[in-house]
């Protein structure tokens, strides 16, 4: 048992999707691809009396947060830091919950393994109805691909390999809770087809097109995001919708070409991971 | 298609082991568990009308790259460039196939996924007799846990979740193929033991106690690596045999508080990645 832990999570911005329930969460999940992004998620935790979470600096209720405490029987002060926008598709609420879970076993020698802990995140996402496969995906990094639902062990993966400067923009939140809640089948039909399109060509091109499909398919396509993306091509560029947000990502230079201001990443290679204990930066708010 | 790729590979010590094998190489393997290392290879690759490798600037013949270029229907120029003792169970031969399988993708635009890669040289390692299972343990980074035999497609996957400084010392070479090409079913059953020892505390400390139970058993162990694990344990630290080779790998300041000279690294969280075009350092030999 030591007595503070910090993880970083990447965030993950998700090109298409399916939505695969089942009445176990840890095989509730969805099919899909998207990006990890270097900019992600930073939780500390330490041992407390009474739960406290905070979200840069300012205290908030997460429920996916408060599952993976219960499941693994402590109280806890979880300190989240993050640049990303939160609620526009950024897979936050998911990188806090794995990033607590990773966390709070260093911390208290739980002694699981990190698909175990994986699991406990994923099954508090699926049931606080904020995530499906963000959680899957930010434990591997890279631009993965989930080819079967569920948590980390029943979850094959593939990946792109591929790696790039991205940019992104965003106009605002959409629930997850209300799309993933609401008639999903055809989302998943117009998800399937996507991720067909692209286990045919891995690549980040084949990616970014078959997630504009499948925006256009599903009706999810805001009219903000309709004109960026279409204004990123105008000027030469790739763009998409980030699922779920009204969120533009571009690969390399694609928005700022096309004359906006967007913030700017790449794809984050590593996962979720403990930082170093020797990585003090790390453990402020 | 690109000019040039670079790719970077982490070594892959390992612990335990078992020796799978099936008439279909993607199916062949080894369950058990190590480390990824910080240091490992970096491989460049660019077309050429006649296939060159290099390994630290001097032309050498690696079976298992010969094999992943003539699946993948190319002729390259491979440099590959490494810090870590060639032969000493650092994984070197699968790092190499597997960096060249990312780059070639790249450079000649070949459309496959990471997974496949992967496969492919996989493939190529257990086809040359050179490794079973380090280009899955590369391929994921961290403390990888192999739960099944095979290819990345078929390896179901866990990991411990730790990091930590690695130290490591070696004395010499040890044949992988001699030992996994000879009489093998007393190491599996010694494997399968440890690896049901890992997964019940899935720990730093617990994966370094099992691979030593494992190396005193198979009887793998040599005179160097036994009495330099005992130093490391006589002086409070944590050591074990790196496999296959008279390395022995130690957590954190083991063999310099032991009074060794070591070389220095740690766990690698990333695994094989492509290196952003942007990397020139890497393009060198």
């Amino acid at each position: 048992m030591t007595e503070v832990a910090t993880t970083f999570v990447p965030g993950h911005v998700t090109g298409f999707f399916t939505v695969d329930r089942d009445d176990d969460p840890t095989k509730t999940g969805s099919r899909g691809a998207g990006l990890a992004l270097t900019e992600g998620v930073t939780v500390t935790v330490r041992p407390a009396t009474e739960t406290a979470v905070t979200l840069n600096g300012e205290t908030v209720t997460v429920e996916a947060i408060e599952r993976v405490l219960g499941a693994l029987q402590v109280t806890a002060d979880v300190r989240a830091s993050t640049e990303l926008p939160v609620g526009s598709g950024f897979g936050v609420s998911g990188a806090m919950a794995l990033g607590t879970a990773l966390a709070v076993n260093d911390v208290f020698g739980r002694g699981l393994s990190t698909y175990e802990l994986a699991t406990v995140a994923h099954g508090a996402e699926v049931q606080a109805g904020t995530g499906l496969g963000d959680v899957v995906a930010q434990l591997h990094g890279g631009v993965p691909v989930r080819l079967e639902p569920g948590g980390p062990q029943r979850n094959h993966m593939d990946a792109v390999p591929a790696r790039s400067r991205i940019e992104y923009v965003t106009f605002g939140e959409l629930s997850t809770a209300d799309v993933i809640g609401g008639e999903t089948d055809a989302i998943s039909r117009s998800g399937e087809q996507a991720l067909s399109t692209l286990v045919q060509d891995p690549t980040l091109e084949t990616l970014f097109e078959a997630s504009r499909s499948f925006a256009r398919e599903t009706g999810l396509l805001t009219e903000d995001v309709r004109e960026t993306v279409m204004d990123v091509g105008e000027a030469g560029g790739t763009a998409t919708m980030g699922m779920l947000g009204a969120t533009v990502v571009a690969l390399d230079t694609g928005l700022s070409d096309a004359g906006y201001d967007p913030q700017v990443c790449a794809v984050d290679p590593t996962g979720a991971t403990l930082c170093p204990p020797t990585d003090e930066s790390a453990d402020t708010e």
